[in-house]
């Protein structure tokens, strides 16, 4: 997909989608098929997690982390675990999502989701797997022990805010006592903003960043983080499922909360600029190292799929 | 539930169930109450996490483990929150497994369920929680960085085993090429076992156990692991389902591969005498301070629920 071409880029070339994602999508890919080859799992599990695992995807959240580490002057090719084990997670929370107890999807990056393919207790099993693999992963990296012990907190603190935000976002519950606006910035930074944060922190420990810099992708990461699934709330009243892959209009029928439904697509796309702004101020302070973590803010705001 | 008198103790008294559960179980007990509450869950997240966890159960895991870290030296009391990660990852374990798509149980410690009593999607969450908060467990360790690693590591590793051996339980798909009791050891030993030697090993990092210590506990781990599973194929034929607090003869009815389903009630018995030895002649090396997991070996091979 080729961007608008009135998107201008930090590195000042019309960006597309590939040369965001392409080197490190290239060396997450290799390493996820890699280390699902190396858990020895029985041949029906196996080809369950190349389902979950290696059908496609933008492999943001790897990309997110490793751009991170980068803009702290890290080395991507050292820490290509802890994105592994981000991937690996998420996965396994699109994988149980999809189940038909929760939001019942059938497709999912135009193919049919894990439990239609595999049935729902391979898809749930599988689901289990990814996380330990994931932190498996982070026990695997060529970093100080005390920064692995880092990357677990941090994942592990991602998970638990996503599935807070799942349960939330299937299951209601919010308190009473916030506004519906606020209701819904809790859900969202629970479901999807918690993880790619923890993203951009991991990065940063993956980078050795000192404290400052580690402010600067965690304010980055909280914008994006947001900003992403209001996006995704875009995308479900205005783009096709052929387009996006998956099931759309999905959040509306089924009478959940979404910017869109609450503000309106006008207001919702203002609080898209608002957040990219903000994520773009946060890394002021970084160099030009941050540039393609920068333009990878542009490119969440903008993505229509 | 007191023992039969004539199974001479390590320790020289008649013991009791409570004799060797008591004191690590209400330390156990006390802290999963409190991680759970420092979770900060929402309320109907948060009640299904206690029924999930706090609703009973001998604890075994965390008394091995801590048993295992008292055989080697260590502390018992430093060593809390990986006890608390082993538990909260058997009731990932137990509240996945029993889901309708799975085992499609009931009943467990005899009161319903967690998807019976709140609902496959809450059950299904939950679950994925406490695998996340397990981790997060280890993190909170006031230990040296590089054993909260090994930590991270084999409580991963284990939990890999535990959904491989549920899979092949669930699923089938056991190599073809394997003997019938070397297919049933391969499901047992991924099922049950690997978690069990998981949380011996997980003690012998916690006490700093040396090389050889830890290969005693190992040794030890592999046999009460398989041990275990094999008690339970017992207790599945010949115990009521009100005494264990599950339904029984479930194995049978399902056509699971079982020990007294193919070797004979005797046979398996037989089996079990055996493994206890095992695990006793492996706790040779050790002194005295390995007395309680002697104990502990001795009621596995005898318990009767």
């Amino acid at each position: 997909m080729i961007l608008a071409p009135d998107v201008t880029m930090t590195t000042g070339h019309t960006m597309h989608e590939s040369d965001l994602f392409s080197e490190p999508a290239a060396l997450v890919e290799a390493a996820l098929t890699k280390a699902i080859e190396a858990a020895n799992l029985p041949a029906h599990l196996r080809e369950a997690a190349d389902w979950g695992v290696l059908g496609g995807g933008k492999r943001l959240r790897p990309t997110l982390m490793l751009m991170s580490c980068r803009a702290v002057g890290g080395t991507i090719e050292t820490s290509i675990p802890a994105a592994v084990a981000l991937e690996l997670t998420h996965c396994f929370s699109l994988i149980h999502d999809d189940l038909p107890a929760l939001d019942n999807d059938a497709l999912r990056r135009g193919q049919p989701t894990l439990h239609v393919k595999a049935g729902e207790a391979m898809a749930i099993l599988a689901g289990d797997l990814m996380i330990s693999l994931a932190f498996q992963q982070l026990t695997q990296l060529p970093v100080e022990p005390s920064i692995a012990c880092s990357l677990v907190s941090e994942l592990a603190g991602g998970t638990t805010s996503m599935v807070i935000g799942q349960t939330y976002d299937t299951l209601g519950g919010l308190p009473g006592s916030l506004e519906p606006r606020e209701q819904l910035q809790l859900v969202h930074r629970n479901k999807t903003g918690a993880l790619l944060r923890a993203a951009c922190r991991m990065g940063g420990f993956c980078g050795n960043a000192d404290e400052s810099s580690m402010e600067c992708l965690t304010a980055y990461g909280d914008a994006v983080g947001l900003m992403f699934q209001v996006v995704d709330d875009l995308l479900d009243v205005t783009q096709t499922a052929e387009h996006i892959g998956k099931a759309t209009n999905k959040d509306h029928d089924m009478g959940k909360l979404t910017y869109p439904g609450l503000l309106g697509v006008e207001e919702s796309r203002r609080v898209v600029k608002e957040l990219e702004q903000r994520a773009i101020d946060a890394l002021e302070p970084l160099g030009p190292e941050a540039d393609p973590l920068r333009d990878l803010g542009r490119f969440m705001a903008i993505r229509t799929k």
